[in-house]
């Protein structure tokens, strides 16, 4: 497409170092789309693929919000309905989008953010958002109405990934819940459950961050890292969501669940953190894990303003100083940062 | 009541050793039982309450036939219909059946076995099988039909726990499923999940236990024990059950668990085991603790024939002899051992 430079600024992780790089724009199958990033977000993953989790090599970054500027191999009526729109985009890609045929049996189930043979947006086999430009297929990407500006949307994958646990777990069954982490997603959780329950509980380390969920009519406990202290916590819920980040949480999440209770998993860090398995079995746990959701949910959820995330972000850094971005977001008491091309 | 010796036999577990003892006769609640246990089985979990688990002190043991020889504080016609009756009893003793009013929300629930004041025959706060007698309340109590002889009776409470998973998880939704390991409470879920699915895999580390689980229609496949060998299978189910009772066993249900795919957990053993928990998170897998189970369904499943337990019985010792039965119990290759008061 005319106008579109040849070349663009991104950076490239490899071997857990981080580079910066000039490089040809992505190029396109058909249906899929070319869209210049707005704004994009990091998250705890982005730091995990720093450290050498995932084995990604290649450009970082799925939190995302941006316009699309081509779309290749398609009607033009199509295309001139995509060409200038504000979107963000679902990061799984499965392979229906990338024409394989037949489907694997997951895409065929619906279960298209399990694909065998996916890729995924910054995270494995396709590069990511920490860009001037990505690519995405065209059933991946969802309009943005004008209500929803760049600082509010680029929440939106996070957002759906908070409201996965909706499409998972019957929450109106349970008479409250207790959300145990006080970060980006912890956050984002609490206010999606509280859209469905009158009460909510946010456990967490940081009386700053626990600050932050009050207005939204959460209830804030603080608490304090060590096992000492998380046996002399009596409280329990027969739903406890663990989004801490750490394997203590999980502890503490198998402590607080009442039997017969549900736990959902969020938290994805990567080792082997040593776990008494014995409550799950003694209280008959129900364990859920918990991944990418729904974006049509998370939009939604925004346009009505029942989830307001924009309190969340501490500070937007130019793309060019990502480094320094990502070690800021690292920090103690920073929520979320964003880079902006 | 007349007849019934003042003192009898019995073995008792402090601080981890087992000792021989003479001690008065249970005393019986209103709406109790007096039980004359006839056989005995050991189970692994009183090989932990042996190494000091669970903190338990009094007489161990909670699989058990026996026959009701006394009933207090009811009419003499209730009692009547149960005195020389052959039972075998539910082991979760719950707040209702002790008298305590009101209830706990559990017990409201209809969940018993997770009643918040019950104690447990033989394993919390009250005495259990490897005795001549034993108390258990009447709700306990399952009447066994002459068909159901004590060398299959006594296979009763395992097998419910076996059971549980059949209320847990709608198993018909599923084409098969693996069972980890191959002993006593592996091979009766199998034989369970086989009542219900055309195709059950046993997977397990001894051959000759393996080879028992063949008539009944399960395939076995031979596994070694370390991470490696099990990085190496690349089975997968959509329905896993782990019952090995060890941490390796974990690991390798989380590796073999398909994306949504649910995984029961059986083993109750103690102590901390490394756990990678993030393939939880990423296949969104469901993970249900399952426990005690319907004693209803298990004496039916034993009068129908469909399952088979008796060829697991390796050895029955007398009850004087326990401390030899449960040294034995833990030897390679050894099955159900039972001891005889």
């Amino acid at each position: 497409m005319s106008g579109l430079p040849k070349k663009m600024c991104a950076f490239r992780v490899q071997n857990g170092a981080l580079k910066q790089i000039t490089t040809p724009l992505p190029k396109l199958r058909r249906g899929w789309a070319l869209v210049r990033v707005r704004l994009a977000g990091i998250c705890n993953t982005d730091v995990e693929i720093l450290r050498g989790y995932h084995g990604f090599h290649g450009i970082p970054g799925h939190e995302f919000v941006g316009e699309v500027v081509d779309v290749a191999g398609i009607s033009s009526a199509v295309k001139e309905a995509w060409i200038g729109k504000r979107v963000v985009g679902e990061i799984n890609i499965s392979c229906a989008s990338l024409g394989f045929q037949p489907v694997c049996g997951f895409c065929k189930r619906g279960l298209k953010t399990h694909c065998a043979h996916r890729t995924v947006l910054g995270i494995l086999g396709h590069d990511g958002a920490f860009a001037e430009y990505l690519s995405l297929p065209l059933v991946n990407l969802h309009k943005l109405p004008d209500k929803i500006h760049d600082e509010r949307a680029v929440f939106v994958e996070p957002l759906a990934a908070a409201c996965e646990i909706l499409t998972q777990v019957d929450v109106s069954k349970f008479r409250g819940a207790a959300v145990l982490g006080d970060g980006k997603l912890a956050q984002l959780i609490a206010r999606v459950l509280r859209t469905k329950l009158s009460r909510v509980v946010m456990y967490g380390k940081h009386s700053e961050k626990l600050l932050l969920a009050r207005p939204a009519g959460i209830e804030t406990r603080k608490i304090h890292g060590s096992q000492r202290d998380h046996a002399k916590l009596r409280d329990s819920y027969a739903l406890v969501i663990e989004a801490t980040g750490s394997p203590s949480g999980l502890r503490l999440a198998l402590a607080m669940a009442e039997p017969r209770g549900t736990l959902v998993l969020k938290s994805t860090f990567h080792g082997a953190a040593p776990v008494e398995t014995w409550p799950i079995v003694v209280k008959e746990l129900s364990i859920i894990g918990s991944r990418c959701g729904p974006f049509a949910t998370a939009i939604s959820l925004l346009r009505s303003g029942e989830v307001e995330p924009q309190p969340f972000i501490t500070r937007i850094f130019s793309l060019a100083d990502l480094p320094k971005a990502i070690q800021f977001a690292q920090e103690r008491g920073v929520m979320k940062v964003l880079v902006k091309p």
